[in-house]
């Protein structure tokens, strides 16, 4: 791990900001379950223990599909949003879409030659974490977008895939799309059973995330909301039209972002929202806003033997708790919303443990 | 009519774009049916005459949808985008949008009275639409982004609702969501049931069209693709968190905007497109591009009885025929698109007569 630590040093909110946002670049509602009363019988949460969150989540399940409650909620109006790192699969210690971007620099370079003694691209090459850490964000954002941007969008996808299918992380030695909480599946799985649309709502690229998302997360591309790049339609030489990732940023789906880039691709404010840190404040105060029944949920990463801690519970300076300040757990217990431990309130992290 | 007849003059697409694109202005799949056999047992597409714009619909369906098919296509991929103005509804002889503009400046100038006596404001108070149709395409502009952006988001859709209630068309006199075509209700409700999501891809603004889309349509507002303004996250004086509309352009929903915009906000090719005009053009042949069946269809309006004549098949010069000239026909004959003939095609258009 200790290769990894200098990378862990930098704000890794900002990181993914730059990776997508460098200054450089400028109802069908599914079928309705027996409901509420199924999420009673049998337990629609087993990696939970019993517990403040589970009950919040049973209850709001519960008062937002009984049609006999005054918080019953229309299905065409069920929607949830779930950020995506920290909150549905592991961020720590570097995002997952980061490493994507440093991986594919050695083929940027084949094709590319002249990079090759050029900073940041040669720093990249050494392979060694412990000097691509120190690189200034200006560099990061250099990467990011000469690996994210300039290609077909298709082609995009045919890489990130085969990236994902091949990439192990450092401590499990597992693809990272088996580094998906269990518990959190679960939480979606109950939500579509009851008629919700589940959303992803990520500070990462929406176009990376929609690769794997339907498989993974039996989330479809239409239901992923991200950082974004815009796109140019042209014709190859044989009149064939495609599209190509430009260097210009549409929307930065972090903060603010995150309710904003809801208004643009859903267009209504959810009903529930999950996230893990300051980036996912203002979709959480958006949401529980609004009129009616609202649940806003944190996790809290306070497990540092099953997976990583970097909360307020570690008793550490806010410098040091990166994405999770005391100020974001103190708004989170003034506005009704509920912190998930994982420590407490997950009785396994994985589907593989 | 004649009172309109000026505005008919204007480019409709151009305005429409300046509407919105003011220089200025910087899987869970629905349940699938019994599928094929359906479409056949019963006529799933009653207000149509028999013809090839049937039948290849009803085809495509059929191919589609069918497991033992070459054609098949997978549930999660099934995929329809729809033009709003001229192939949803009436978009004769002048966009409902922009009429919602024109009808906002009262209100506008009573909140900031010295509008009064500037123009373009002047001129649209005098409700005298052969003026209104002789202003600049700049002044056009200049009243969709003041109408249009510079509010609370909610308050917006508060607006549009009641105006969308209360105006009436001049022609038919009734309510402009009472102009749908028939014939196309009676296709989104075809695809739908064979397990397709139904989206519009408009070149009108998607806050405006959300407003009704699921009421009208049946299309919820997650599945509403348009023209899009950015919008600003911020607090009012109690702390509650609200959007407002900015006036910056995010996404101008035309021509190349179209596939661009499914790009952004759906992810995906579409299986099959309908359009009616040149702003169509794009979405059908990046459509028609993908791999396997695909359907793109263009609704002609060659009816001036029943509806409106403005295609090609009057035999006017392109400069008459606004929206879909000539080479638009040839550009569908030479790529294996459909051409919907509302005359010899639709047995009736309206539900209402």
């Amino acid at each position: 791990m200790s290769s990894n630590d200098s990378i862990f040093r930098l704000n890794r909110r900002l990181l993914l900001a730059a990776l997508i946002a460098a200054p450089a670049l400028t109802a069908m509602v599914g079928p309705v379950s027996t409901s509420a009363h199924a999420a009673e019988d049998h337990d629609a949460l087993p990696s939970w223990n019993d517990g403040p969150a589970k009950k919040a989540i049973l209850d709001f399940i519960r008062i937002t599909t009984d049609p006999s409650s005054k918080d019953f909620v229309p299905p065409e109006e069920r929607i949830a949003t779930f950020d995506q790192d920290g909150t549905l699969w592991v961020e720590h210690p570097i995002y997952s879409q980061l490493i994507y971007c440093f991986d594919r620099v050695p083929a940027l370079v084949k094709a590319r030659p002249e990079l090759a003694k050029v900073e940041p691209f040669k720093t990249v090459l050494t392979g060694d974490f412990e000097k691509i850490g120190k690189l200034p964000l200006r560099a990061i954002e250099e990467i990011a977008v000469a690996t994210l941007t300039g290609m077909d969008v298709e082609m995009f996808q045919a890489e990130v895939k085969a990236w994902i299918a091949g990439a192990r992380d450092h401590r499990w030695k597992r693809p990272y799309t088996d580094l998906i909480y269990q518990p959190m599946q679960e939480v979606l799985t109950l939500f579509r059973a009851n008629g919700y649309k589940t959303f992803i709502v990520t500070g990462g690229g929406q176009d990376f995330v929609r690769v794997y998302s339907e498989r993974v997360y039996g989330i479809p591309p239409e239901q992923v909301v991200g950082s974004a790049v815009g796109t140019k339609y042209g014709y190859d030489k044989n009149g064939k039209p495609f599209l190509t990732k430009e260097p210009k940023l549409l929307l930065n789906d972090n903060n603010a972002g995150k309710p904003e880039g809801i208004h643009l691709e859903i267009g209504r404010r959810p009903r529930a929202a999950f996230g893990n840190s300051t980036g996912d404040r203002q979709m959480l105060e958006y949401t529980q806003a609004g009129d009616g029944a609202r649940l806003s949920m944190l996790v809290l990463h306070d497990d540092g033997k099953r997976e990583y801690a970097y909360g307020p519970a570690q008793g550490l300076p806010d410098s040091k708790v990166g994405t999770f300040p005391q100020a974001l757990y103190d708004e989170a217990k003034k506005d009704g919303w509920f912190v998930i431990s994982m420590k407490d309130d997950w009785k396994r992290i994985f589907a593989f443990e």
